[in-house]
């Protein structure tokens, strides 16, 4: 069965209120497919299949959801339910879904905390949100670099539950200041005598308040199951696992995709969103594209003159607007990925712009001279030469806007992915429709 | 020293050829840093850079290496160095490395490999490319189900340096049918005496045929550190690592971004990358782009009359276009989406149809009456009614297109990425364009 006729088999076993043959069904699926499952699923189907799943199985396939399906199933799930769900969680998961939970839901919930768990989720809660300290692991194992390689391993055994993993041990000094890490690969092909010292590695590591997003990113490069999380005096409070920070990626890129393609991201598989949810994630983005599209209407008026004169130039509009669209959307999709990969910083607007200035140029003088070429054949050498000139300056000046305007919003703290390509095509629509009638008019003396 | 600084100062040693202030840089560099900086760096600064680190620290850096980055470098190493890189890297890398050379280049190397280097990945390279078979290492541990735990745990210590990773256990039968996963975690918690059958799970494999990129995601969303990779006949083969699943899905993620803003993603960091590179990543994108935009002029010369009589008309087409533009693109991208993720097969096409046309049509209502309202304030009520009416088929056409051409694409075997955002613009151009003047027609009598 595919995912979807999953779907579709278990919605229709809701529906018919089949929890005999649902609950047969659930108990013979892998908890992967099982959390799948309560991802897409509306939350009130989801629901009741939660419900049918055992205790342990079900807080496994709990932590396994993504915080959006998390948050809510919890609104669906009566408060016991709920206690026993947050009693069993990891720290950082609870911290992770009371950010995603209505704020009266979520004062509510903390009262009802045990005090264990309550202090266990206080350090993350100190960090703002949008940093790595909100998506740390408090739980993990520490070793000390004057300890035996034995005496690690013994205490990984034996505090094996309490730990998030256990493949990555930290090594801290008296002051809790990190020293290094090392793997629990490093300890099992140790000798038993050996000291942590002589086994350990130098660590990378991510300061609390650092960027989620670039956290998970680094978290990922280094290739570490586990990455160490410290404060400004370098004193060991958290891990950063492997699986966090591929759900923190994830969560930002699904946010860049859609807002490269001009809507919000939606929270649930597309077969499964209803129509009213799909509207809200793209009219206000079409709403605001639109009427920014205005500013061309008004361009065009002032050119209205001209236009009539000679109504083929109408012909060239969406040609020429498209390709500067086009060319515009290429340098912003490359500079917001390079942005976000951090590998262009604000101060690099300017080396951006020239190498963009170059790079429009070239396309411009390619484009320009087909345009060129073909117009002249078909309208003669007048428009030929209005189109080719307009091709080229367009191209120079989309490339230049598309490959500045993401470090700008990065500026101005805005996600660049806003301005990917739908907001820099009605800009260079605009802009490039004020090149076409001047080039027109300034060749043709209209 | 941030990314660009460092790739700054390192070009700036090697320029100087000031190798010894160049090693001593390296030498404090942490492993991730100096293998993003190789990855960065142009292939001959990289050769240089690479020459500089000792034996172990070189394979390490080597194996975290993008592969083009790998095939770049290689290109520049003497024989030698080359025969020695292979025989340290692991079967699976020697085989992405392979796929990445020119198949000249590929043949000579094959050749040098040791009896022991061709053994190993022989079997890798009877997969197709793109399969995941290519992707796994053939390099890991097995457990059968009746051996105690601490056998195993024995046999993890002793083989620890010739697997991949040490923290998955397959578990396998006589037939080296897989039958179930043992954690290294599951193995410390369990008694030595415990059978491996009682400490096991339940394994989610995937099958060496399937599409890397699917089986690669598969092993994000089940959140183990590697999944076993199985042939038909449910034998084991392979293992595939988390940190190859976020390799692959990086890869596969970049392209279809790049592909979405029209044009090839690039192999290098912008900055490094020269002019000409960009160039050709995103000219003949833009240059097939215009040709097909040139529907849109034939199609405005077939409606010149209409034109010339009414030049209004012409003001909107900017507005109209884009918005038709942006609202394909909105359904496009979710749809592309939603295909990478596995939600949509072949046969939704008939839902996705119809729920973009509701949705398209809701959309089309909200902007056409607003629409209505300004174009009727501004130009009098037949052009208020012309451009109202258009903006709602437009919205819904565009939304019907952009939803189902990703899926005609992938239908056809071609990347449903392609056909995201600007071949969807430059159609939904066209077609726009003959439903307004269509409208306009019958509503003024032109």
């Amino acid at each position: 069965m595919t995912m979807t006729e999953t779907l579709t088999h278990v919605h229709d076993l809701v529906e018919r209120t089949d929890l005999v043959e649902l609950a047969g069904f659930l108990s013979d699926a892998p908890l992967p497919e099982v959390s799948e499952l309560l991802d897409r699923l509306p939350a009130a189907d989801a629901a009741v299949v939660f419900r049918l799943l055992s205790k342990d199985t079900a807080i496994d396939v709990f932590e396994r959801l993504e915080p959006a399906a998390q948050a809510d199933l919890i609104t669906e799930l009566g408060d016991a339910e709920v206690v026993g769900v947050f009693e069993a969680l990891d720290p950082d998961d609870v911290v992770g879904l009371l950010d995603e939970l209505p704020a009266k839901v979520t004062k509510r919930f903390l009262r009802e905390l045990s005090p264990r768990q309550r202090r266990a989720t206080a350090p993350i809660l100190g960090f703002p949100q949008g940093s790595i300290g909100r998506r740390m692991t408090p739980e993990y194992l520490t070793a000390h670099p004057d300890e035996n390689v034995a005496t690690v391993l013994e205490r990984v055994r034996r505090n094996e539950a309490s730990a998030e993993t256990i493949y990555v041990v930290p090594v801290v000094d008296a002051s809790r200041t990190l020293v290094g890490i090392a793997s629990l690969r490093d300890l099992l092909r140790a000798e038993p005598e050996e000291f942590v010292h002589e086994v350990m590695n130098a660590a990378t590591s991510v300061v609390a308040y650092e960027d989620d997003e670039a956290a998970a990113r680094r978290c990922l490069d280094v290739g570490l199951i586990a990455m160490p999380v410290v404060d400004r005096e370098e004193r060991l409070i958290g891990l950063l696992t492997i699986d966090d920070a591929v759900r923190i990626i994830r969560a930002a890129e699904d946010e860049d995709r859609a807002r490269a393609g001009g809507h919000e991201p939606l929270r649930r598989t597309y077969l499964l969103t209803p129509i009213l949810s799909i509207t809200k994630a793209r009219g206000p983005w079409l709403l605001v594209l639109a009427i920014s599209a205005i500013l061309t209407v008004q361009v065009l008026h002032i050119y209205e003159a001209p236009l009539e004169e000679l109504t083929t130039l109408a012909l060239f509009i969406p040609l020429l607007t498209g390709t500067g669209g086009n060319t515009g959307s290429q340098a912003a999709t490359t500079l917001t990925r390079a942005i976000a990969m951090n590998e262009i910083g604000n101060r690099d607007v300017g080396r951006v712009a020239f190498k963009e200035l170059r790079t429009g140029f070239s396309l411009g003088i390619a484009l320009g001279t087909l345009g060129f070429v073909i117009a002249t054949l078909v309208f003669g050498i007048d428009i030929g030469m209005v189109i080719g000139l307009t091709l080229l300056a367009i191209c120079t000046m989309s490339a230049v806007v598309g490959g500045v305007m993401p470090i700008i919003a990065k500026l101005c703290r805005v996600d660049p992915a806003v301005f990917s390509t739908p907001f820099i095509s009605t800009f260079c629509d605009a802009t490039g429709l004020i090149i076409y009638f001047s080039i027109a008019k300034a060749i043709l003396g209209l």
